[in-house]
């Protein structure tokens, strides 16, 4: 570790920052960035821009697979107009449609989970407004909303519980996956048939809060069904007690929503590179997805991660390191809708198994697709360091996770030796998932994420209405950039690639 | 203490309770109650065929003194539309005007705290929709949302901290009020003859709850400015930092809000009674403020008190208890306004200070208007006995404040012992105020609250759109109105009144 660079990146990274105007470049001046939205198209010109200005190399857009049709919105007017008015708060969800203009309608509570219960309702629902969640008793809050890691949390992480054997499945997980399929494509099909106008369901979380992600389809020829939106519970549950209580209620709504493409277009990964000079063929990453949900502005979901990455490779180039190996970042697309720039980039770089070409397996995703033989391993393979993403929350690096690869742990505890002070001070050796260094990890690539305060990620922000810049703090930004910056730098820079575990496979 | 009739009163509260009916026809049925809108007036109808249909006596409405003309909303649609579009979380602030339709303007933000500013500004405002707040950084939540007393935090109560003097500078009051009235005229002018749009601030609260009282004037005859409302925190701040960063910001909102009268009608509370026998003249009071704020449905401010007296009162006449003393129950309207429909009804009933005449005055509140002499008590006031109040959201009794009425203490004490064993055992000396029972307690009369489990009253829902059934507590409402209607019940048997404490005279 050359403790003369990790000064320069802090000082770089503390006195002269850029990450929060990449910061709310990206969440306010451009917005949410659903993937295949405008949105995400204008963010992927921007960090090509800001890659450019900054003098990074090999700065391009990659597509991955045929991802499917933009999305965006731009109104939500729903109200209550009977038998007493007033505004209910309610968003749609992405990939529905919008209403053309203001419906109304009576509200109606009904059960619709399988086919049997659509026999039921034939007929009857016809200019209805359907409320299909159950009512969901209040949850007090009996925890603080803001959590940072004290000296006793950070020690409980150390602790690692042999798993649990799992039996993959992988024939009921196909077959789960079509029951689904088939059972929105129905459900679709009969709320357009029946002529429902809209249906709601109510916000994963209480407090006023806006939880919501997709539905419809983003396929394209695939029916979008009705409009579709999620509700405050407060307002939800009030209109479920009255419904209860026999009266009819009317609600108006005018959502204001459109798809930006009629095709299965691609998504787009955006990525740079610092070259490398002795080991310039050695790949070093690190990466983030920029795609976010669309109701806040995907600040901490995940413009922070987008931010912070940024942030790093313009401190490297700003500070004039040679790195002996090519550093990349990626800003990935689709994570949201499962990690689907990462794995794909991924597959079509570095290592990926054959998949089943029969017909009847196209319906398929490809994490699903059946393999018809061992994983096949790409030259790039072999040339391939390590990967570092960002995607818990804006909070501040506390250490990081090494994924079970014990080899990995004394190397990440020298290297956090000078974020000690910064209060960055723990390797542990559990695994932490569900964002994009899994798809490194899953091919047997070192790929790992950062133990990060939580902040309020997981009370009021994760996929709510309230992802907003507000809930980040600028200095845990700032101390991630200039951390992830040294950290790449001292992977670029030492004799041996990371050490890798076996690869798992299923 | 007649053990029996607790009991009794027990058992009908928690086996055959109408509590949770009632609140929830005040909330949801009716809706949110503001003063001398038409919503209050369908709760004064309500309550008396309530009282009514349980045969209770002197059911009745008593004006009080002309509060000003009603207001009410049905709709809020407020919406940036540039530089891109997303829905904005706003509602009016009462006794604003509506927007007659929808409106469309660039935002501004101005800073306009005096009748100086008004000359910076003047004829630059035209077609603008004015942000009047300061952009507020994020607070993040360290307590839990949700509290209950543990026995330390019920001992801390125990302590009383000797009164600071305190200078009641009458004279430096009367002037702060004409000083802000005189304010708040010219500002409603300014706005109305500049030919502002609408003006807009930041809710008091962060994570996307909307905390507003009133604005504009709820007087016939006064300019009532131009539309006003306030905004989440989340969306507020990101317009600010929009117009920081030079970006034009174009808002349209439509605002459907009305005043249901143009004269100053009196307020309403209304009373019923269960008669006493042996002692029929004297009078034991319980009571809570029927009237709310009007973006959620008042539920824990305050139809959860009013449910609480009106079954504690269903309770003692349905178990067919005779009391001694009459039991009066009072259902307050103008409390949010400054305990107007309470002060007026004990200034009427019981005690009251001769006030200054003079036309000069006429523009003060009597609760500012110069005094001409010491109080004057009504023949009722040495019938007086108690009374009871419910306001400080929804959450179990565990306790009763004495309100430094030290020979009361061991009464209490005693009439809680029935109600230890349900978590309600501290009785306390120390005050605590902003609500109805102060109306009796500045006159000397024996006006006392309970001590209440918080709940998430003052992190969620005091005066916010979050104020909704949900976050309330069948179980608590169901204790409170057991244990209320036990201490009214051994009020109205006791041989002495309740002993009072000396008058502070100012």
């Amino acid at each position: 570790m050359d403790l003369n660079v990790v000064s320069r990146i802090r000082q770089e990274a503390f006195y002269n920052s850029q990450v929060m105007q990449t910061f709310t470049h990206l969440t306010e001046e451009i917005g949410p960035r659903l993937t295949n939205s405008p949105n995400m198209q204008k963010a992927n010109d921007y960090a090509k821009s800001k890659f450019n200005e900054w003098g990074l190399s090999n700065v391009k857009d990659v597509p991955f697979e045929d991802f499917g049709r933009g999305w965006d919105f731009r109104s939500a007017h729903v109200e209550m107009i009977a038998p007493r008015a007033f505004p209910l708060h309610a968003l749609p969800k992405a990939w529905t449609p919008g209403t053309n203009g203001p419906i109304e309608g009576e509200a109606m509570a009904v059960t619709l989970k399988s086919a049997e219960d659509f026999k039921k309702y034939q007929g009857k629902l016809k200019g209805k407004i359907l409320f299909l969640s159950e009512l969901r008793a209040y949850k007090p809050g009996t925890e603080p909303d803001q959590r940072r890691y004290d000296d006793a949390g950070l020690a409980a992480l150390q602790s690692f519980a042999v798993p649990k054997t799992m039996t993959s499945d992988r024939a009921k997980r196909i077959k789960d996956f079509r029951d689904r399929e088939k059972f929105t494509r129905e459900l679709n099909k009969f709320l357009v048939d029946e002529g429902v106008l809209a249906t709601v369901s109510i916000s994963g979380w209480d407090n006023g809060i806006i939880r919501v992600g997709g539905a419809g389809s983003r396929r394209a020829g695939e029916s979008v069904g009705v409009p579709d939106l999620a509700m405050i519970a407060e307002h939800y549950n009030q209109v479920m007690r009255m419904l209860d209580h026999k009266d009819v209620v009317r609600i108006r709504a005018d959502i204001e929503a459109r798809f930006t493409s009629d095709s299965n277009d691609p998504g787009y990964n955006t990525l740079a590179e610092l070259p490398g000079t002795s080991k310039a063929d050695e790949i070093v990453m690190l990466g983030a997805h920029m795609d976010s949900w669309h109701t806040g502005t995907g600040a901490n979901d995940n413009a922070a991660g987008t931010a912070v990455m940024m942030e790093a490779m313009r401190i490297l180039k700003s500070i004039g390191v040679k790195p002996k190996r090519t550093i990349r970042v990626a800003l990935w697309g689709g994570e949201e809708q499962g990690l689907i720039g990462s794995a794909d980039y991924v597959s079509k770089t570095f290592a990926s198994y054959p998949l089943s070409t029969k017909p009847e397996d196209a319906d398929l995703p490809k994490s699903l697709r059946p393999r018809t033989g061992a994983m096949q391993r790409k030259p790039a393979y072999d040339k391939f360091s390590v990967y570092f993403n960002m995607d818990n929350g804006s909070g501040k690096f506390r250490g990081i996770y090494a994924q079970e690869n014990l080899a990995a742990m004394p190397i990440f505890q020298e290297w956090l030796k000078p974020f000690n002070d910064l209060g960055a001070t723990t390797v542990v050796s559990r695994n932490t998932g569900s964002t994009d260094h899994i798809s490194f990890d899953r091919v047997g690539l070192p790929g790992f994420q950062f133990v990060q305060d939580g902040l309020d990620y997981f009370t009021n922000v994760h996929h709510s209405h309230l992802d907003t810049v507000d809930h980040a703090s600028e200095e845990d930004l700032k101390h991630n950039a200039a951390m992830v910056a040294a950290f790449v730098y001292a992977a670029a820079m030492r004799d041996e690639r990371m050490p890798r575990k076996a690869v798992i496979e299923e």
